[in-house]
């Protein structure tokens, strides 16, 4: 089959390699429907994460059931399946507590961007839809794989509410895909963090109700103006860098919380500035799984749309360029078709 | 009048000084019934603050209110009050959030241990009692001032709820606080962690169910054996070091929460390593007003008896002999008669 391979930063390749094969007997193997390239590959693309040996990339997907392994019960071939880029068990005292992706049994997915993936924990990973979903909803259940579920965690994290004030760092897919989660809610203002006038437009369909162009102190300042002086009561940290930590950080209120999804790259937080600021930090790898049945309903009765953070579509075979377009800001995220 | 003065680390003095006056219409003047010693002035009498000038030493009261600016109303001449360490106006955005010790006009009270204190926003800050209370319950309603408030907001921080399972790092007199609070607040399981044998015969008379004595990795080990592998749901920090809140964050289950009440001293928390733990975090100075109803209530009714942390008690003139037991462990907290 036709799998992407990563051999040095920004060097990206389809190649032939084995077709995947059930080795446990929770797994299941799935023909790719869609997959997609992510903001956190590129932080190997980039050469900001090493990359020691050619290996395959991609964690976002949604296929169809192609087999299972003999306790995989809850899924059969021939479904249409979205499932997280963390698999679980669905069972530990981790995922009964609703963090998924903290799961004993987890394991990171990262061979998606392929023609047929395996799925480890297929049991406790994958949640089926009743039908095959028509063609125009195939970018939106993609999203739930990562990044939607991702911006919904962030909102959940940073405690967002019915009537809140909240901020948005970073206006990648997931920071937009942030913007959908709290106004899903019932956040009442909505200030987007964003320099970029495609993504501006983009979060204010989705519901931002402020933009905030500046970065850093004078994007604080910009929040704190906007909030009467207090700060945000939830801030949703999307980015992952030390300067997106504090900006965060400071544009949250006393009491308020902060929800972080972008992996920290060099982040460290001092303890006395988080101990005065009276702030309420919370992060993680998104516990995805817990929210796709809720998330799939929301897609499938077009409530949301998240797909439209897909700006870019490519045949499989041109996965370079997607990275190369994600890279170079000419994309919010691309789609790939196996 | 006599106050403690600190000249330099290991220099506590009883002097004169002048009574003080009303400054502002806000203020109120308290006699004080008791004071005490805090294990956060222990900072800069050891020489771990900087002590750059002579100041007063104090933050902890309860006292005979003397005389009232003209703005205040809620409190008269009279009548028994407790105040927090943090004064406030009760009427701020913070304040009205429930963190007025991030008041908009909070100032951090530090002329307590002294025969007369002047009270900046008593409107906000100061709460009577009905009645004087009997001599026996001054201790628990001293506590109330700081150290009690302090574990309350520490069990809340970490979200300590009805059958949960809580460990309380520090068995220092917040602390020890702490584990009345979670107990109060419904935890099913209470692990404190202390090495010395009086603190620990304390922590299981306040509701401790169990007693860690290792530390660091040691104490992490055996923390995640009494919880079933997971961790914690819920863990205090009390301590403000760089070891206690690596001990507190390791400790707590994924999508746990560590609440945060040492002062942290050169504590810098890995962005990275918190993002990946999925637990919770949020500290700061307690919010101590906003629990002085009910904890009075716990007081008087005799619920709740914190002013067991107090084994020394001392006249102020001795007030030297106070931090120097408590800077050499010979006592948990000292309280000290004007």
């Amino acid at each position: 089959m036709r799998a992407t391979m990563i051999h040095a930063p920004g060097d990206i390749r389809v190649e032939d390699v084995p077709e995947p094969k059930i080795i446990k007997p929770t797994d299941a193997i799935i023909r790719t429907v869609a997959t997609c390239v992510c903001g956190s590959d590129l932080w190997a693309y980039r050469g900001l994460d090493p990359v020691a040996d050619s290996h395959p990339m991609g964690h976002e997907y949604v296929g169809v059931v192609e087999e299972v392994g003999s306790e995989v019960t809850s899924v059969r071939p021939g479904q249409f399946v979205v499932g997280s880029f963390a698999t679980s068990d669905n069972t530990c005292p981790n995922c009964l507590a609703g963090y998924q992706s903290s799961c004993v049994h987890r394991e990171v997915m990262s061979t998606c961007q392929a023609e047929y993936v395996r799925i480890p924990n297929a049991e406790g990973t994958l949640v089926s839809t009743a039908e095959l979903p028509g063609e125009q909803l195939l970018p939106s259940l993609l999203t739930l794989s990562d990044v939607m579920g991702t911006g919904w965690y962030a909102a959940k994290a940073a405690e967002v509410g019915p009537g809140s004030t909240a901020v948005v760092v970073g206006d990648g897919a997931v920071g937009l895909c942030g913007v959908i989660a709290t106004k899903e809610l019932g956040a009442a203002r909505i200030i987007a963090m964003s320099r970029h006038e495609n993504r501006q437009k983009l979060a204010l369909e989705f519901g931002a109700t402020d933009i905030v162009t500046e970065r850093g102190e004078e994007g604080v300042a910009q929040v704190r103006e906007l909030t009467g002086g207090v700060g945000a009561d939830s801030v949703l940290e999307c980015v992952g860098t030390a300067q997106s930590m504090q900006q965060a950080l400071k544009a949250t209120r006393p009491g308020g919380n902060v929800g972080f999804v972008g992996v920290p790259h060099d982040v460290a937080i001092d303890g006395q500035e988080l101990f005065f600021s009276h702030v309420g930090l919370r992060g993680g790898p998104a516990p995805v799984r817990a929210y796709l049945p809720d998330l799939i309903d929301r897609v499938l009765t077009g409530r949301i749309n998240p797909g439209k953070v897909f700006d870019l579509t490519l045949p499989l075979e041109q996965v370079a360029e997607g990275y190369k377009a994600m890279d170079e800001r000419r994309a919010i995220k691309a789609l790939l078709t196996p």
